[in-house]
């Protein structure tokens, strides 16, 4: 059985608006940790994942774990009926027939109770390798947002360069080629800066002693694999110096870098722009790159992370 | 000869938005007490009643009773091209061949004039008879409207139930199922909020008098009928009674129910939706409910009021 | 080679805007007084031409004449990638192979370089003929915007009549028939408004001396013709009056009437509608008209200004 209140309905309107585009149904999975989603999007070509933290719930009950299989368009069409500061409760009983909704708005006599007819979805979960990134950009989600949407006016595929220089985004089509270079914020790398991080940010950290962010995140960890032992051992070592510049992520206006490598792949606009419809959850946004190895694209927001996988197109390195 | 002047075109503009896309062709009825439409919509189930005050118009000038047979479409065409805070003066000769309207701006030296040519429309006069409902509920329209507007994507068909506990708007569909309740608003029944009303409150009760809210309205009193009789007695006896609720419906985001006993009825969404394009006359809605009898919607402004009649599906006291 | 820079994209965003519907390719004429188009529109009826002034560029460099055939389609959709306060820079070498395009946001460190492919255009520049319009009309833009919207909700033709009275617009349709009356503001003719004249006001006096605002600029004086003597010669003479006169204009809501004689032209709506999309460009618009000649539908901005011919109806001084 589970039992989740949430006290900010507009956090899962925006959670919907994200994924419902890409995925038509799919597996909600609850367990202890909180709910989460695992799904390659209708053209099996990207994957997300959402994790709902269960402390983003208070009360938050769920005896044992299950599958929700939901139709993300119904859903949406539920979560559409309340308010944005709603307070929203999900119920769900062992039976697993339908789940339950019920909105309150805290200052009118109002009551809205919706249930939703529960799918049997048949899903692999599959399993996400970690990975060490050459390179990870953080860099604000409306400015990422913006241009992949103007780059779209131009070409269909899109290049990413990261360097020293800063990050660098390139198209060429029929009209003609652009090309968008964004500088790394000046602020980086100065040791005072720690002093400032909010309170959010130390939370950050003590994740990290069990989750290397330019990683993959572990509501995968039933797939033990054998990278993850590498990924152990990382975190004495590197990973702390990592930590530390992570941190410096977060000038709220600026783009970081942090580079091993310089990297420059190329990805379908079509999908970056589906993915950008996570702005609205994070004022940042990660993109973390590889050379052969899929861009992995992360929100975090208070209630909990969406994160997307794309393949980078073949040839991309040379020239297009 | 018709000759009559609004201070305020966006009225006009906001009345027409409400009738136009149920009804195309009507006659304006113009007498001493003002300018009224009734008409059936383009499908033939829903009765709408339209009624602007001469009390509205100043000056208003009207000599003998005449039809305007008006196209709304064109009408609506040319209210739109007023401005909102526009002067708007209608006039009509004898001829009956045309309707001018002039429209004003009070700060600029701009005269529009228009002139839309008149239909000879055979329209039959409907007498409606009227009723003591057993329900009379009045909320908030942009409430009303939300949950027709959110219920209408999980079904076709609301059932709306008013009890002691509250009103309740439930709808059943392929997705699953949903029900929203509004629980009467606190304040009801404290004797002293009387004094609290607000001036156009008082207006109400003097016209009270003449015009039992809850009933139908007496623009159609040439139609006597024996029904009639049963409601004038009724004016003196539980009226008055009934004129004190009604002034307590008058908290401004409550709801407020007139029971004298439960109703359960079931309506089509799309017309419900239909009818809440008065939304923007009026921040109240007056739902009068009786078994087997036409729903009752009114919206009432200060220049007049808009009535819709909706038959409710049959078979809808029982399970649908 | 060109290379031109200018404070604020906004500018050129809304110069894109305002011709891009009419015209598909055409060729910028870049030279030592600025940068111009001049073009019919894709139906060869109207006329449009635009002009950037040198000034509004610092610094503007163009060593010698150059054509830039774009596609403004293209050129729009490069353009949109600008926010409204990035500086823009517009470079092209005499290889005439391409137009690059640098925009730079002055609090970040973004830098967007976009480069588009330049046409081939044939296009011969026509000769526009000066002349002593009979009425010469200035009016705010958004009210000269509203009426031709309004009024082609009633009918396709407008008629436009300048008189002492003021300016009348009016249509008839199958629904009716409609006009819009602007009574001329009352300070017209005041003598000492000319004292609160604003700057920018006086330097359009200093342009009068060589440009008669009511006549075609001068942008087309390679091609000299009979008529330009008898404009030189107008210089000196009722010119002077005429400056005055247009000083007047400036009442930043009114209307103001030049009338050498009473005028009455029709014409088509569907281009005027087209032609407003210059709207945002300024906050009046001045209409000249005579007998038989194409209106002249003039925008002026800081930066320059856009013009419009558009040949009347024929048969329009008649009864329609």
């Amino acid at each position: 059985m589970l039992e989740a209140r949430m006290s900010e309905a507009g956090t899962l309107k925006k959670v919907l608006d994200a994924v419902r585009d890409l995925i038509s149904d799919a597996n909600w999975e609850c367990n202890e940790d909180g709910i989460s989603l695992q799904a390659m999007d209708n053209s099996h070509v990207a994957l997300v994942t959402v994790h709902l933290s269960q402390d983003a719930f208070e009360p938050y009950r769920c005896d044992r774990n299950m599958p929700l299989g939901i139709n993300l368009g119904s859903l949406t069409k539920v979560i559409k009926c309340a308010k944005d500061n709603d307070l929203v409760t999900l119920k769900a009983d062992d039976s697993g027939e339908s789940l339950g909704l019920t909105f309150e708005s805290s200052n009118t006599d109002r009551i809205g109770e919706y249930s939703i007819k529960l799918l049997d979805i048949d899903q692999e979960h599959l399993g996400i390798p970690t990975t060490q990134y050459d390179s990870v950009i953080s860099m604000p989600s409306a400015e990422f947002q913006r241009i992949c949407r103007d780059l779209s006016q131009l070409g269909e595929s899109i290049r990413v360069e990261a360097s020293k220089e800063g990050i660098r985004f390139s198209v060429e089509g029929d009209v003609g080629k652009a090309s968008v270079l964004l500088k790394q914020s000046s602020g980086r790398g100065i040791e005072r800066e720690e002093e400032s991080e909010e309170e959010e940010e130390e939370e950050e950290e003590e994740d990290d002693d069990e989750d290397v962010k330019p990683n993959v995140d572990d509501e995968d960890n039933d797939d033990v694999k054998p990278k993850d032992k590498k990924r152990k051992s990382a975190k004495g070592g590197n990973k702390k110096k990592k930590a530390k510049k992570a941190k410096k992520e977060v000038v709220e206006d600026g783009v970081s870098i942090s580079l091993q490598q310089q990297v420059s792949l190329t990805f379908s606009l079509k999908y970056l722009n589906n993915f950008t419809r996570s702005t609205p959850l994070s004022s940042r946004v990660t993109l973390s790159l590889s050379k052969d190895i899929p861009l992995l694209l992360e929100y975090e927001f208070g209630a909990g992370h969406i994160k997307y996988f794309l393949a980078p197109k073949i040839g991309d390195e040379d020239a297009e």
